[in-house]
């Protein structure tokens, strides 16, 4: 009995297969800092739970495909801020940012129709392109730019009659790079010239760090009928669990099209929409205090493993991650070993290899993601523990 | 710009495309008595909400991609009343039993494969189907026969090369079938012999009246390789806005290609996993008095129907729909007619037009679905005004 050629191509994901190690490591009564996954430690804003145990009707029913209206209308009051204006109808909530990225998928390509990813990426994008049989084409960018974007002949260059669209996240995950004016302008210009769409992964919108200047693809109005926002509370309000997420476009004519998978999937949940409308309740403040807190970390991370010898990374700008060059010949070697083999006074640290996030083949495979999402003297411990790892890392190049 | 063939190609809800006429019927102060969709107003159990308001931890994360260990513990145990066995990884938590199907497909067919549905059928089998470029090839089934399957002969003359699975609801939605232990073994054998999956949506597994027989798919042992059931505890439980349901198959080799997808998204909602294991400890008088309840509905429905001049149906034995022929020649126009220009003392009722349950172009134009999801009383109103209306109905046949 065969199963599809698409499941059997879909990529395992490539951090989650390393946590049978990690569960060991704690068997054996390790402490591990998991900076592998971007689960934050921030707690979710306290009037999330507090709306959902007020939730009191008989029937736990369904609600609308698109939404609940509240939970649209809020997510329009927030895009104001960022001066985008959307209207009812230029709004779906999904089932996390996933969904709605396999949505966007789905709705602007066909099988065997390519998508352009710069890698490294969010594995996931391949992930999904696969599971529905769209080709992720990558261009790659370097950690010596800071991951950013190559010139425009470079993109163009990968450009072929079956590209329909060019997704990327901005700030970057894995990379943490937040685009220039310059950069999205370009993307902007690309797609316009060779009519591809835009699939903008902003879950991390907030995360900017130094002041930096950020412009979502959502202000570029000479493109907003080519724009499709992929969004979530997952990130913003460390709400990952609510699984709450959206998609966003001013082409109202592909939202009536993406409406009807919503429709298929008749809603999403209803207490997770219900607690998510009173998060986009939060003060200003909130938002300040986590950026601040997500900063701090950053440069904790940054400093610590710019003081490890033979380490190599830019600093991140964007997002809570940042890709590191390390001084090995194999990340996911090393990240076993620290899992299987190594521990300092009873501690370890998990990394996610960064091989799993190039579509280049060879590409990656000394580098690993680091998610700053540990509380400050967590991180400094675990910068701690790496530096000793790679000390004493019999593989080490 | 184009969209993608598929997603063009995907039909809209046939039953959620008239909502607006629904929307403005109240708004003109009409009373809709709705039958159109499958949302019960049978009590969602307490314990779900209760469990959910107890949840305290600080930050709402992700949880398994599986599923949280004591979700898949509830249904290996609630499993075994039905004399099915399966371990811990022949078990996924999904979102909603759509979730469940979609990963189904995904996984056994690739674009431009088939899969076979009995019609009439959960009409997001198409959407689906459509979605991800599986092809549904219908075996018509009729009222007349109470919706049973036909021969093994006209079942295997639509079987091709790329024939993959075999899909169907038991107990039906939207027929009211349940298949008999004959039927079932007929499924199971054409799938060994053409080396096919069975897709076995079994979420309304507790609907079946009359003390009926009732044969899982998973029951079968000698498919148990290739049978994937779908399920859901929307309509078990009266808890459609959870939105959780379930993949499970004993073929593991299977449910580790189907854990990538499951991977890809992450996770299901953290709260309605935490409240869907106390569903499944409700007692068996639970299950007793809802099906005690359903079967009474079912009665009045059907009496109802049948004292109605020209109006036809067979007694439906599981789920909670029937489909009924109308003195009409098209139910989706009557329907419509029902809800802008009639009323009884300023109620109507609003039915799903059952065209859009076919594949086959021109069937079930004079058919609609009926839900009998209300209370005794509402329902037996519904069967007054659907009577009036259809005695004033100025397009009668």
């Amino acid at each position: 009995m065969n199963f599809s050629k698409r499941i059997v191509a879909m990529q395992e994901s490539p951090i989650r297969k390393l946590v049978p190690f990690a569960e060991n490591a704690k068997k054996q009564g390790k402490k591990v800092y998991h900076l592998n996954i971007g689960q934050p430690d921030i707690e979710t804003p306290e009037n999330f739970m507090n709306a959902v145990r007020k939730f009191d009707e008989k029937v736990l029913a369904y609600t609308f495909s698109q939404g609940i209206p509240e939970l649209i209308d809020a997510l329009i009051t927030y895009y104001k801020k960022y001066n985008m204006t959307f209207e009812k109808d230029e709004v779906l909530i999904t089932n996390g940012g996933s969904e709605a990225l396999l949505f966007a998928l789905i709705a602007v390509a066909d099988d065997g129709d390519e998508v352009i990813v710069p890698e490294p990426f969010y594995t996931n994008y391949n992930g999904f392109g696969a599971a529905v049989g769209v080709n992720v084409v990558p261009v790659t960018t370097y950690a010596s730019e800071g991951f950013h974007l190559p010139s425009r002949e470079t993109i163009e260059k990968v450009i072929t009659p079956r590209t329909r669209a060019i997704l990327l996240s901005n700030p970057g995950n894995p990379t943490g790079v937040v685009y220039t004016k310059e950069e999205v302008n370009l993307i902007a210009d690309i797609a316009k010239k060779h009519n591809l769409f835009v699939i903008a992964d902003e879950v991390y919108r907030e995360f900017v760090y130094d002041n930096l200047e950020y412009i979502s693809f959502g202000n570029i109005k000479e493109i907003e009928d080519r724009v499709i926002i992929v969004d979530s509370v997952s990130k913003r309000f460390s709400a990952c669990g609510a699984r709450i997420g959206a998609i966003l476009s001013k082409n109202k004519e592909l939202m009536k099209q993406i409406l009807k998978l919503c429709q298929g999937r008749l809603c999403c949940p209803t207490l997770d929409q219900i607690g998510a409308v009173e998060l986009y309740k939060v003060s200003d403040d909130y938002f300040k205090a986590v950026l601040e807190e997500y900063q701090k970390r950053r440069d904790i991370v940054y400093e610590g493993l710019t003081s490890i010898p033979g380490v190599i990374c830019e600093k991140p700008t964007g997002a809570f991650y940042v890709i590191a060059k390390l001084p090995v010949e194999d990340a996911e070697e090393f990240v076993i070993w620290l899992l299987k083999d190594f521990d300092l006074n009873g501690e370890t640290v998990m990394l996610a290899p960064a091989e799993g996030f190039y579509a280049t083949p060879g590409l990656g495979k000394d580098e690993a993601r680091i998610a700053y999402i540990l509380n400050e003297h967590d991180l400094r411990k675990s910068m701690e523990i790496l530096k000793t790892a790679l000390e004493k890392y019999p593989k080490k190049k």
